[in-house]
């Protein structure tokens, strides 16, 4: 069996993979970009198992990436919201749906387009906007659904949701 | 147990998992960009089981993202390229050390830094150089040691080493 963490290695992805390598993290991090802040939502959107979910969503709480929040008193409920450490992984985000798009994307074309919000271009590899040239931060992003989102993705589903990605 | 694969998802990020999210390999595909090309290195580095480092290799193989390329005949030996997909990974890479140094980085400081070659300026979080504003791309990149880096780490093994990363 493999180990769970790449402690042997003096290395900044490395301990970054120790935090969010886990299956579905980024995933996860994705849809509350997008969004989605409540148990349900996000499990009904990824699919994955609840208890996975929930070991998934406690190691982010626990990491200082995802906060989690009362919204309701009786009975409690919560929702979960990212940190600023959390949304410091948008440009790994990005980084990984501009690979995505370019060597593993559906024919139909991206999913997802992100636009500066300040000029509405889109933004580039490299996060800056091609149309104004500003480099775009994520709460200055809009995440917008391209040709190739299906019916189900969120972002159709709850058209205006979500600060970026 | 989970499956092996997102592919109820319509997203590029989870596209992009399918094929890099896999335990160790960012951490080969980073290890090529070092400099490090043959399986004994590699295997060194990472620590990593030489029966799981063959799967990995095999699969960014099969995925067009690692090259298997031939240097000696008697016996057959064989050394791993990145190809223009593998490269393409360099900004997912740059972002997840970025990530790393800021939330769970050493107190040491950054074990890597990234330069551009062209003037020696660092790169920022946008992959643009802090000297002379040039985006900066992987092959006019250059990694360097930084203060956190330990005796063991591949730039210091092997100065000047890797194309980037």
């Amino acid at each position: 069996m493999l180990g769970n963490t790449y402690t042997g290695q003096t290395c900044s992805i490395a301990a970054a993979l120790d935090v969010v390598g886990e299956r579905w993290t980024i995933l996860i991090v994705r849809d509350i970009l997008l969004g989605l802040r409540r148990f349900d939502e996000i499990q009904e959107d990824l699919g994955v198992a609840r208890n996975v979910l929930q070991s998934r969503l406690k190691r982010l709480v626990e990491h200082g990436i995802v906060e989690r929040r009362p919204y309701q008193e009786r009975p409690a409920r919560y929702e979960y919201l990212l940190t600023d450490a959390g949304l410091d992984l948008w440009p790994t985000i990005v980084s990984l749906i501009k690979w995505g798009d370019r060597h593993a994307g559906s024919p139909a074309g991206p999913p997802v387009v992100i636009v500066h919000r300040g000029c509405g271009g889109e933004i580039d590899d490299h996060r800056i906007c091609e149309a104004c040239g500003a480099r775009v931060s994520v709460r200055e992003a809009r995440a917008l659904p391209g040709p190739g989102a299906g019916p189900g993705h969120p972002l159709v589903r709850r058209p205006g949701g979500g600060i970026a990605a």
